[in-house]
Formats: structure tokens, sequence, C-alpha cells
């Protein structure tokens, strides 16, 4: 059974203005500043994984030229435009009904293309034990990420039966849980056996395809009217025609918490989201080896003086100068200036057109 | 008697940084974003007073191109390039020379480049008084500036006997004082008599000729020496090797604080030096028709987010969203920036290298 590789990339990151836009959103931009963006740091860390024939991105139509320039060996038939935007649950039923036309054999993992990994010995081992798993059928796993903190932002998934023994071990997910208001965010972590949802899934295309079919069949059938298209020079016409008639609904929503056969295998390989600059701050200060005052800086002709708690980030090259800063964001990109208090960064997305 | 204008740009406004920069410091720069700069509205703010034939300016060497850029109606005799800095006295001393050469009747008014002049008209009437103050010989005038705050960045001039009954009227100085401490300066405002030593000097060519022979023969013997090959081709030669021999000092120290000649005519016309960031701000301020919660803002993209007390300069087209600051310069310039509070100004210039 050939394992495949889904990597979304069709996300907006609105808040992380103004290194993201809507032109070039986060998962086009280095925004660790390693030397590689977060969709080709998104592929690497599969290498060895997966084989690069068996690699498929699903985006908006608009960023069809990001991902060719960023991921030149992807099979361009691999490269799948989304019309329109119609969250993950449909995203994830068109790639699938054309990986199984494809292999039918496949067995998927499905990415976000904008998130952190740090431990990627860890990741790999985590990826085979969770292939292995569901290239048993009718099995459908999520990685859960240990909680750090009693983060409100991500949805909880809370652990049932103990499936596999070993470490890490597998459990069936007794059910999944919204994003929690801050007590309840405490309980879980006292309680133990949450995780957080980070949108990792594996599973076999025949198990994902037959779970759409039952839990979602309008999407599945628009799936079904537009296949016999794929593969040919009708297909994007088909699509953008069909496509847009797909409801809005979210993977989770359409067949995780409907589904009897969601495992979850908690995980711990130094993951973040980097949802916000908050975020890229707390992963800078963990990674860098000179941190001072607390300040976060990516750009290397940065000087901070009197100043504390700060995300800065900036092109390298720019001189910058900062003084009696505390608590703020500084963040520079494509000649626009963000400066605002890091407390307020849930309100970033409301500041740009 | 021709009036013969002498524009000073040689300053390299240090505390202006980042906007300001030894490669282009303040007075080649449209500050105020007026679409002239420092330097050209200094001359414009003589249009119809002096002959554009009468202008001279003195320079470093470094700016000259700049210089033949922003004033390209100048004579190319009347652009005189010091090989090195060597404080206004020598600067004087060189252009007077020059000047009585080319036009020994000659009357002068010696000006700053990059200072700022709010209301022409009265300036202009100031000017006039004045040349026809010093087209009596052995007298030299100097402007002082009614002061407005106790300010102890500037040097203050102490008035004696009244000379002229009329408005505005001149009187003989008693005494020049060093920029005061904050008492002391609290105290010239009460006393009253007191105005800023704002640098812009009249006579006539041969009082400032003789003053100098008289107050600092060293240098009047220097450019003895040189003066035969002024408006030759040797000139920038012989410059470069004599002229560095100058002591440094101020034609305040020099002349001012010691001759019996000096006269000032206090006058109230919108001055500011534009020394600081936050003196740019106060002008900003009274001249903008919007202003939100104290934030004096240059450019035209700038979004101001419950923010209070700051000054913002960025390039026109630069987008800037600045939330949660206060009491705050955010300046960019060159691909540099600079964040740092208000109160911390007078140390720009020990930030830069």
């Amino acid at each position: 059974m050939a394992k495949h590789l889904v990597i979304m990339a069709g996300g907006i990151g609105s808040r992380f203005w103004p290194m993201s836009t809507p032109q070039c959103p986060k998962q086009f931009l280095d925004i660790t500043d390693c030397g590689r963006t977060m969709l080709q740091q998104t592929l690497d860390r599969f290498d060895g994984l997966i084989d690069m024939n068996h690699v498929w991105v699903i985006t908006s139509a608009d960023f069809h030229h990001l991902v060719e320039d960023q991921l030149p060996g992807i099979h361009p038939q691999h490269i799948l435009l989304e019309p329109c935007m119609r969250n993950t649950a449909p995203c994830v039923a068109y790639v699938s009904w054309k990986i199984q036309k494809e292999d039918p054999e496949a067995l998927m993992v499905v990415t976000p293309s904008d998130h952190l990994v740090m431990n990627i010995p860890v990741f790999q081992e985590v990826i085979r034990k969770g292939l292995d798993f569901v290239s048993e059928e009718n099995r459908i796993l999520t990685l859960g990420m240990k909680p750090t903190c009693p983060e409100t932002g991500y949805g909880y998934i809370e652990q049932g039966e103990q499936i596999l023994q070993d470490e890490p071990s597998i459990y069936k997910i007794k059910t999944f849980r919204e994003k929690p208001d801050l007590p309840t965010a405490i309980g879980y972590l006292k309680q133990g056996g949450f995780t957080w949802n980070a949108g990792i899934f594996l599973w076999s295309v025949n198990t994902i395809v037959a779970e759409l079919r039952q839990n979602a069949s309008r999407i599945a059938g628009i799936m079904d009217q537009m296949a016999d298209y794929f593969f040919t020079e009708y297909e994007q016409t088909v699509l953008n025609e069909l496509f847009p008639e797909c409801e809005r609904i979210s993977i989770d929503y359409a067949v995780m918490e409907k589904t009897q056969l969601a495992y979850v295998l908690p995980v711990e390989f130094g993951w973040s989201d980097l949802g916000t600059w908050g975020s890229l701050r707390t992963i800078t200060l963990s990674t860098s080896r000179m941190v001072e005052n607390g300040n976060a800086v990516i750009g290397n002709q940065v000087t901070m003086i009197e100043s504390s708690q700060n995300m800065v980030k900036v092109p390298n090259g720019k001189q910058v100068v900062i003084q009696g800063l505390h608590n703020c964001i500084v963040a520079e990109h494509n000649n626009t200036l963000l400066i605002c208090q890091l407390s307020e960064e849930q309100r970033i997305k409301d500041w740009h057109k």
C-alpha cells in the first residue's frame, strides 16, 4: 500500500499580517527565517517517508504559481486548485476522490501547510506508526498535540479507550471539544487525557471516501459527478462549475465528530500552528541561543535598548533601533509596518483591508 | 550696496537619525513633507529679497552634488566646499573673504540651512529692516528668537540698551549666555529681555572681515594666504591644504562674544531649528488641520489606533498600523527604522554608528 501525502495550502493566515497577506499567506513565507517556507518545511519533514510522486497539494487557484515555484518536484497533476474556499471537507473529498482514482490502495497523511514541527525524528516515527495503524481498514487516526498550557485557541480531543499499549499509545476518540474558555481549558489539563486537534489526519483512501459517502453525502455526490473528468483536460472546468456547490464545512464537523472510526495518537514533537505573532515569539525564544529581556528578534540588524518582551520580525538587512518598548509586536513585511501590543494580536485581522 | 545671502549647509544633523544621515543630512531632506528640502526652503524664503547671483552656499565637499541638484540656479563659483569641518568661524571667514573680493561693498545675511520659518512675510520684513540697519558700517546684527518656553537646548542673548524705538526694535547685545539649566532658563523668561540665538547674522562684508582680523587673527591670516587663489583654478587645492589649519571655533565665540558691535533684533516669525524629533512633532501639530490624540503623523498611509502623543514620520506610500503606542518616535527612512521614547530623543545620536 503506497503512502500519499496531502498538503492543504489554501489558508489565508489573516492574523499574521503584515507578514501574511491575501496575495501571499503564511504557508508561502519563511516565517522563522530558516531558509525554507512553511510549505517547503511541511514537505521536508516527510523526506524519506513519502515518495515525491505521491505528494499532493491542494490550494486556491490564486496560489498555483507559488506552489509550483516552491515545490518544483511535485507532479503537475498533483497540484489541485480549489476555485473557492469551502473549508476542509470538500477539500479532503476532492483530493481523496482523485487519489482513489490513481491508487485505490493508497494510505494518506493529510496535513496543514503552515504549522511548525521542531523535532523531525520524533515526527517521522509518529507518522510511521500512524500509517502502520491505518493500513488496517476502517481506522481514522488524528494526531493529538499534548497540551503545554491551557490554550483557548484550539479545539481539544478527549481520549477514550486505549487501543495500543506501547508508547506512544493510541486511543479511541471519546469526543471532540470546541475551543474552550479558560477555566474549561484548565480543567482539561488537570483532568488529563485531552490533546489539541492539530488537523493532521491519517487514513486509507477507501476509509475516508466511505466515511464521506456516509456522513457528507451531498459533497460525495458532487465528487462522483466530477470524478469521470479527473485527470482529463476538462477537470478544472468541471471543478470550477461544481465545486462551489459544496457546502462550507470542516472535515472535523463532517466526518470526525460523527464517525465511529476515529482514533487519536497523543504526540509531543515541538509543534506550533504559528497562529499568531505571540506563538512565533514563544517558538523564537525557545530556539534562540541568545535571548535578552524576553525579546524575540528575527532580523539580523536589530538593536534593542531598554526594551523587553517584544516580538520583532523585520527583513534581514533592515537596520532597526528600538528603545523603551515593551510587550509589543514590531513586524515589517512588503513595505508594511505593524506596531501593536502583543495582548491585542487577535485584533490584527481587523486592522488591514 | 548689493545684498548677499550665505547659506551654511555643512551640518550633519545627527539627532535626526534615521531621517538625517552622514550621507544626506537634515538640510538636504524634505523633513516636513512640503515638497521642498530644508535647504530649498531656506533659499525660497529670501525670494524677492536677494538676487540669485548673490547667493552663496558653503558646505562640505561631500555634499557638492546635493547642493548642485537642489539649488540648480546657483552660480558654480558660489558653492564653497570646506575640505573639513572647522565650525562656523573659518566657514564665515572663507565666504566673507571671497565675497569681499567679488563685491567689496556687499551686505551679507548668513543663515543656517536647516531651520524652519513659518511666517515668511514677517521674516522678509525683518530681513529688510536688518539689512537696512547694517548698511551703516560697524554694525553686526543677530536675529534673536523670542522664547516660547524655557528651552535648555539653545544659547540665549541678553538685551542691553535699546537702539531703535520702532517695532521691531533693535538692542545692543549685553551678553551671550550658554545653554542654561532649566531654573536659569525659567529665570530668563521671567526677567524678560532674553532671546534665543538662532545663528542668523547680518553685517557688511567689511565689518565682519575687520572683526575677524581683530578677534581671530590666525584664521584671518590663513584667509589672506589663500585669497590670491580665490576664483582661480587653484582655489580648491590651496583650500584643501590650508583650510584644515584653521582652529575649530564658532563665529559666536570668535567674534560675537568679543566684539563691541553686536546688536540683536528680537523677532517672532514661527521659527524652529527642527533640532529634534520632538520639535518636528510640535511644528507638525501646530500646522496640521487634523490632530487626534496628540499624534503628529507625516506619511499618507498611517493608521493610529489607541495611540497618543507620538511623532510618526514614514515615507508616503508606506502602510503603517500602530496600536497602543504612546509618547514615542516612529521614524523610517532609507530602510532604517527607529522606535523610541520621545523623552530619550537626545540619545538618538548615540544609537547609530
